[in-house]
């Protein structure tokens, strides 16, 4: 079984894919941040300036090898990426197939040919305002960016992007969630899910 | 088990309503529609006023009791409204308790008391254009009545009411089910009523 948990920065995605699949021991949760495309090749100046919200940003046809790969019964070596450094790290994480996968992230329900893939689509839909707040605790207080930077991104990409890329994908789902985990959401689909 | 589908007007909530309750040979749907308060004592000129979009228009202590009575295994009498004479007729339906108890309307969650009563709460979101579009069809072309009365009744109190009223409740819901009926929803909400 394979399911897609989009939303916004900040939405709890990550609290939800977590939950949902709390009763699968085998359950595998591939982050799409970690599918980011290597830019090591671009000078550093414009790695800096890549738009990370911005559905070019991925690398679509590793995601949808990795999910044949995992449906097809196969490991994969899922890739790891540096956001100081703006590339892949030299690691990867070995993934063995597992009965349910989850592709967690703001575009999981973007891409065509991986949204077909998928058996259940999620959309966490939380306010921008709760949403932006989240961000800005993890980017300012956990890792200590400054907060000026944190809110110039927010405005010039993150809100944008969302309002042109992520929020459309609400329509592709099946189900949205209101307001990150809400109890009785996350135990209807529990029971689905194990 | 009391469920509440709430949603804007042309939204999907009778189909929705129908659809998760299949496999429930006792199921009871109450459409809140019926709960209008009964206008008889006004003059014929200001009942034609009211608005029928406000959540004052209901008799929520009426649908309080038969929620009540129905979950304590008592049958109810639930009345009947006739929209032409804007007063309750004087027949009733007679209702049975069920396994499944829905109330369905556009301000199904809207009442703080019957909220706490609902053990599902669902919200089908429909896009307004597709909502209005329903609308015109059900009452210009089903019901004969006049495409510009409808418009301005839409614009005068529906439209309002919705994002004043109705709209709001989204957030009350546990899960919100995307345009109408999808199927995946249907099913996995199916299983879990059945």
């Amino acid at each position: 079984m394979l399911i897609g948990i989009a939303g916004g920065s900040g939405a709890g995605k990550t609290t939800i894919a977590q939950q949902v699949t709390e009763d699968v021991a085998d359950v595998r949760v591939l982050p799409l941040d970690n599918y980011y495309r290597d830019r090591s090749a671009l000078p550093p100046e414009e790695r800096a300036r890549i738009n990370y919200d911005h559905p070019d940003a991925f690398d679509w046809d590793l995601v949808r090898d990795h999910l044949d790969a995992l449906e097809s019964g196969d490991p994969i070596e899922m890739p790891q990426y540096d956001f100081e450094e703006h590339r892949r790290t030299d690691e990867t994480v070995h993934v063995a197939p597992g009965s349910v996968v989850v592709i967690e992230g703001i575009l999981a329900l973007y891409d065509d040919e991986v949204r077909e893939r998928l058996d259940l689509r999620l959309y966490v839909e939380t306010d921008a305002d709760v949403r932006v707040l989240r961000r800005i605790q993890r980017d300012v207080e956990e890792r200590g960016r400054d907060l000026s930077g944190v809110i110039d991104q927010y405005l010039s990409t993150v809100k944008p992007m969302h309002e042109q890329f992520v929020r459309p994908t609400k329509r592709d789902a099946h189900l949205i969630i209101p307001e990150g985990a809400n109890e009785k959401a996350v135990e209807l689909l529990r029971n689905r899910i194990a």
